[in-house]
């Protein structure tokens, strides 16, 4: 239950950062449902594809497919009335972020493997919808740009994992893997921190 | 035997889409089959891969690949005496969505999803072959752009099961879903018909 | 442990060729990272995933991971003190192609596929990696361009099938085949040998 809730919620965050991207791109109602969909489900999917939980999980329930398309249409209305969505369009992609790590890592763990495996599957979960996003789209992926990102994933998902050695209880090692990852990016963005460049200078 | 000449079909009505476009980039013999290849099967590699039948479809006989190894070899020789063949590359395409949607629906029903899930796995296959095609010859998506497209499919996939709700022999539903797809693609070309575009005037 | 050996060899020099053309684009060491990542291991995913192997290789050993962090580092040191690397760039490609090709032809026979399977399957193993690495970072990928690539991979794999069937030891066959791939590649390039272009004059 608690876990459903989070997934729902990074659903709702990934299909918004899609809609605000796809928007951008002038594409048309269906185009920008599509860009919604596969950003939303595009991690989970690689994810249930490389552990072997076929059928994936959007196509066992309803719930992801509606989920997105009222998302797509509030968030299509709820855009004709405000002007610039930039700092939204990050904000949201960065609260996706956060819950898809550690529903990867959670999954991961189900599936019986290796802390650093959970970790790679989390940090693939929170980025791989994003960077199929960006590829339809024609963008360089936001992954691969200058901030910091597969960085706070990782990161939040080691938290997690020392949390639990140090026998936090799960769930609040969950949150608070979650909470570091959003906090963490919000702050790496604010205060330009990124990660060394490794050809000096630039 | 029907389903399967349907997918044969299908096969080849894609490869000489992938055939074409490959042409247009120049691309050596090689990259000229891959494109047809990838163009042909992705669709349906994404299908099972997405509905957990592995090893995937066209990896069980060898009828998929000579059939697109000959669609390839005749398409060049063919291609070498005509000069333009725009139009025949949106036909073959179009042809191969009807066709694709419906075996995507019928995979579905086999995997026992629901019809909703039917219908997206039918525009998945439908689209997913077209999209790599296009994503690796550094073409925006045919299906992003301004035409209607997954929208012929979904319409196709939904007037399936309304048949067949309404009792109507499923062979009959199957070909009428397939019909429709490439009619109403082909008129919503024709008369340019478009998905309303979000942004208003433009 | 044969086999091994070669699998590991193949994932140092696609990590390798990732780091290099991930630095020529001033990633950051992440970025670096990612994509060595998924030239080293996305033909093998795509492999595992179509023959239905799951969870995929790199998930079920901490072998892969460590290994591809480790020549990233070293490849990273290794390149601050040199100027240029596209002969290297290139050689370490090549090394890759050939033993990819070879182990996805083994796990081919392992799943009990068909030899004309098998030589598609090792030459999507041995592609595939590259393929998403260019397409990260936004290039034409290598193997649409005009110089031979998977044809190498496609005559190195069959070269393996002969051989076995004219009773050599399939591990001579197996060394055979890579070695084959390897120096085709180099003649090819160096005499700039390509497949014929069927647009004639060009």
């Amino acid at each position: 239950m608690f876990y459903l809730f989070i997934d729902i919620l990074g659903t709702v965050a990934f299909a918004i950062s899609g809609v605000l991207v796809a928007m951008e791109k002038k594409l048309d109602v269906f185009g920008v449902f599509i860009i919604a969909f596969v950003t939303a489900t595009g991690g989970g999917t690689l994810r249930d594809l490389l552990i072997g939980n076929t059928p994936v999980a959007w196509m066992l329930t309803p719930l992801y497919i509606v989920t997105i398309a009222i998302t797509v249409l509030v968030a299509i209305v709820f855009v004709r009335h405000l002007s610039r969505f930039r700092k939204s369009l990050f904000l949201f992609d960065t609260i996706g972020i956060g819950l898809y790590t550690m529903v990867g890592v959670e999954k991961g763990l189900e599936a019986g493997l290796l802390p650093i495996m959970c970790i790679a599957l989390g940090t693939m979960t929170a980025s791989f919808g994003g960077v199929i996003r960006d590829i339809l789209c024609n963008e360089i992926p936001v992954i691969f740009r200058k901030e910091v990102y597969a960085t706070v994933c990782i990161l939040g998902a080691i938290l997690y994992f020392v949390l639990v050695n140090l026998s936090v209880d799960a769930k609040w090692a969950y949150v608070s893997g979650i909470t570091f990852i959003i906090a963490l990016r919000l702050l790496a963005v604010r205060f330009k921190l990124s990660l060394p460049n490794i050809h000096g200078a630039k």
